[in-house]
């Protein structure tokens, strides 16, 4: 039997992304969805600008969007989607873990917490555990789990696969599409035949998220990743896709041709959403590239090209879909994975 | 009186710009076009797709295009401006030179020869004198000075002015503009809602000619930096103008501030086409921008941006015009320095 | 038993998209692929540039291109889908229809003959019929049906919806992707920030066909629908999918509501690649828009909106994918027809 | 001795365009600039998002920005330039007029007001006397002139020159670059690989604009113009330069030639900012186009090319800068032509 479930933020970018994702997925059904003030009492139709490249769900659309509020949600929903500005789901999300929702979030709020889970289930489910201490310090009877912003979740499983030889540096650039900063973030006068070498909290983002999701839990504590990172973050003129361009260093000496291999027998996890292979490594240098490639694995592989030493380590290139991989999809695999491990 | 100049290649998209640039120019008066075979005998106008955003000089248009031959040209042309494919230009500019011409190419090849001049004159100006050493050994009447690519061009100015501090690594990812490939060079299929993180031969050319630029002449040979530069190359939807992200490690420790300072007082020539200031520093973090800032310095200058201290060093974006800085302007700019420098 | 076939201009834009097609088609098996005498020999993963949006059928990569000539292609092939520049297909479809294969011909030629059938299945099935008209003149074993124009077939079937009101007057004005042109066939310079108001021959190809494909057959002569057409082309930066702005002065006067009706229940067919509905009828003014309709029915479908009275008729917009329903769809569905009608 | 000026709605995406071309205009000098309730009190640097592509003017950086209020306005200001949303102007301009101040506006309230004038100067300077009729019958000490929308603006020129021909019938499609709808107007999720057929109001606007715009006044009243317009309306990505398709029907029948003719030969005005000539008629088929054409006559030229016969009379394309002859530099226009007749 379906999970039934709720999507804090229904209406926008990453929102619309999940609907199209959850709707037809065997494990969960959409029972609530929630937006602003005004567009509660609305039918999701009315209050949602639809605009991903598949018609809405019939169903979804005559659904009544609620309130942000637990007392809004039925009690039979057993899991809750989050994508909200950082600001409100600051505000939301904790009353709906102590009324008892386990929320999977894709909202930037949080995510550096010491007792909130940061997850990427193929690199670090392990840090599930953390949720253990969540309910110790915070006498939740939910729970809150979250994924990393876009950005981070496109280079971090190709660190993941190099881990063994040792992180020390990290240098990223990221070439960003405009949905990343969701429907209205980017004005058309602003991009087009253009690029914007500054994206606001971006490069923290990056540097700090990669070093969390790359520590290690020891059942009461998260310690960071030792490595640094700095990055350098541009939005460019695509719909979707982010590209990034990494150098990293690392204890141990790579060659680009162990690195393909390691990138290419990094495992995949058996869940519905995580797809086999998870890193799709191209012997063309010139891949991957956003149109291309960002639909790879139904959006959720990262690819990965132009494998070559440099003077500064390994250096390569590499590419998700922000809002399915960076996002909507990340929330939902993280959704899966609560399911596998009995949070729900 | 006007020198009388040459161009090479002036049905290109460089070689436009050319035009565009020498037309108005006071020192300089074209007399003489040349192209490929298929154009030779026809007038400008219907031998080049004229797409500048300027229109067509009358002047110009009414012009017989010639073949690529010394001999060819008109004996009281004492300049030629030269932009022709790397292979074109390695088979007929020597002979231009041996004939007698001074010739100022933005053409690849021969850009890394020992006793090839590679200048940017705001930054190298005393690398000329390299060409007595090239007289000595070729045997020319001529002589032959060459400009960098224009994704070099775009940082090197910004490397320059920190030179005083000892510049040691340097990580440069690059967004450019589709013009830098030419006309034809990246179809619309490839490019519109995509970005390609490949560019032939071009990091290379990046790590090298950076190298040679900011090298000393002891006034018989020339001595590369010792820096070492790692680029990342990509392609996206611009038009026109090369922005860079670079992260700068020097033996002394930088500031932002002092980076700033150093780059707002790095000295601009007293030539014609060089402007002032050559570095246009951007306080706000989002700058510069390819579209909003390409045509500073009527497309000559070079603008920096977003100057921050990193675990590695300095990071900052830079941008130029690439087919003004970075190309066309270039070489008009080094047969400036050639006149004043007696060489015309 | 499914239909062997083979595909000739494999390694073009529209050659691509049918071998998208063609791969996971029940009815058909891919059995020859040609190209340009470049190609022949070489596997199918080298000669193309593959660039359409899923990946390459791993059995088709491993393929041998065959020249485009009736003596490389097996006898056991019954069909053959050919998408070829008009000049290299006047040429050499004929000697395959002499050869007694039955051609889908995507290409221009030839589409004006008087005994060439130009065929949408929705539309004007009843043509195929003018097959027997062209064994009797050419003497051929063999056959050939073409599809139309993209920008012919995108505003053709809303018209085919309105006949029985009387066509009198239609003027169209389009606005193209740059897929239409094929791969090389707009540079991004050309397109980027801009537009083009010309189409080489494609006004007229709008106006002609659009009359043959309205025209009746009585079963000796097809005669020309007597409607006037005039159409003014453009390009757009845009990837996939062909917008037309259509105005239509019929007999009788229209309404919109009539009219959406009229388009809502036109009727599709029981053929694999036909969606049902044919032409899908927004009610919003703001679409149909390319990037978030061009997919609907598969790429098969015709979208339609912006339905309003005017001064000169009923104005509305219309919409289809113009390398599926416009090229390599159109090929496969006539495919099916002839199969349906015992041609094959 | 200059005029002294004030912009009201400085801050944006026109206002900047109106700086931008009165700070150099030696005519006029740039008094008071106002903006929201939120930017007064702020300097024009901190208020605007400066935007456009030359430097924002030191001067006018530095000046304080005031309320849309005539109380607010210094009384030795003489005239007023104004580009509100249409919501704002029809509340605050009238208070202006009735303050004393000569309006020269962009906002669209009030444009088809019988006491307005609408005005193109070199289409229909002769309304600019209805001013008498206008203070008559509103009693105010000031007055107030309007230009029309920025896409009429693009075609009626050229109708314009076929008048004499007797207009019937107009069908327009136009192709808008984002620019037109303000800077937030158009978000580049909506606009990228894409196209928009429909833009509020605008249809509208084209049609009963030009028929006002090439209406006789016989000193009394003002009578529009019977053609029937008829009037297509898309957005495309483009940032500058509004593209239309023309086809006009007239009772003489016209020829490419004759209209080419009418159309170079169609008088400019001995007015600063009006270009001559005012219509640029392209002989190759493939111009005007957007980014190669829209500067020309330093953006206030109308370009236009594709001249042919066709079924329904004589059909065209045609180009403006939208912001510039389309917007900002048609307000400048007709305030030169308010100060060449007195009202200053």
């Amino acid at each position: 039997m379906a999970v039934r479930v709720g999507v804090l933020g229904a209406t926008g970018a990453v929102g619309q992304r999940l609907i199209q994702l959850l709707d037809p997925h065997p494990d969960f059904e959409i029972a609530a969805l929630t937006a602003s003030e005004s567009s509660a009492g609305k039918t999701y139709r009315q209050a949602a600008k639809w605009r991903v490249d598949s018609p809405i769900p019939e169903d979804v659309a005559e659904m009544t969007v609620r309130e942000t509020d637990p007392d809004d949600v039925p009690n039979d929903v057993d899991l809750i989607f989050s994508s909200l500005p950082s600001s409100v789901g600051a505000e939301v999300e904790p009353p709906f873990c102590e009324a008892g929702y386990v929320v999977s979030s894709n909202s930037s709020n949080g995510r550096m917490d010491d007792d909130i889970p940061l997850v990427i289930p193929e690199v670090n489910a392990e840090h599930l555990d953390l949720l253990e201490v969540q309910r110790d310090e915070r006498g939740w009877d939910g729970a809150m789990v979250k994924n990393p912003n876009c950005s981070t979740i496109t280079f971090v499983p190709t660190l993941a696969a190099l881990a063994e030889y040792g992180l020390e540096k990290v240098h990223v650039s990221t070439l960003q599409a405009v949905s990343g900063a969701g429907y209205d973030g980017v004005t058309s006068m602003e991009i087009i035949d253009n690029a914007i070498p500054f994206i606001g909290s971006e490069e923290d983002k990056l540097e700090t998220e990669s070093r969390k999701l790359l520590g290690d839990f020891d059942g009461a504590e998260l310690s960071h990743n030792s490595m640094q990172v700095s990055a350098s973050c541009n939005r460019i003129p695509t719909i979707d896709g982010h590209l990034e361009n990494v150098w990293v260093e690392t204890e141990e000496d790579l060659t680009a041709d162990a690195v393909a291999e390691a990138m290419r027998e990094y495992p995949s996890l058996d869940l519905r959403s995580s797809p086999d292979p998870l890193i799709h490594v191209f012997e063309v240098p010139d891949r991957p590239q956003p149109r291309m490639d960002r639909t790879l694995g139904d959006g959720m592989a990262i690819a990965a090209g132009g494998l070559q030493e440099s003077p500064f380590g390994l250096q390569y290139n590499c590419l998700a879909h922000n809002t399915i991989r960076g996002a909507a999809g990340a929330s939902v695999l993280n959704g899966e994975l609560l399911l596998e491990n009995g949070y729900i």
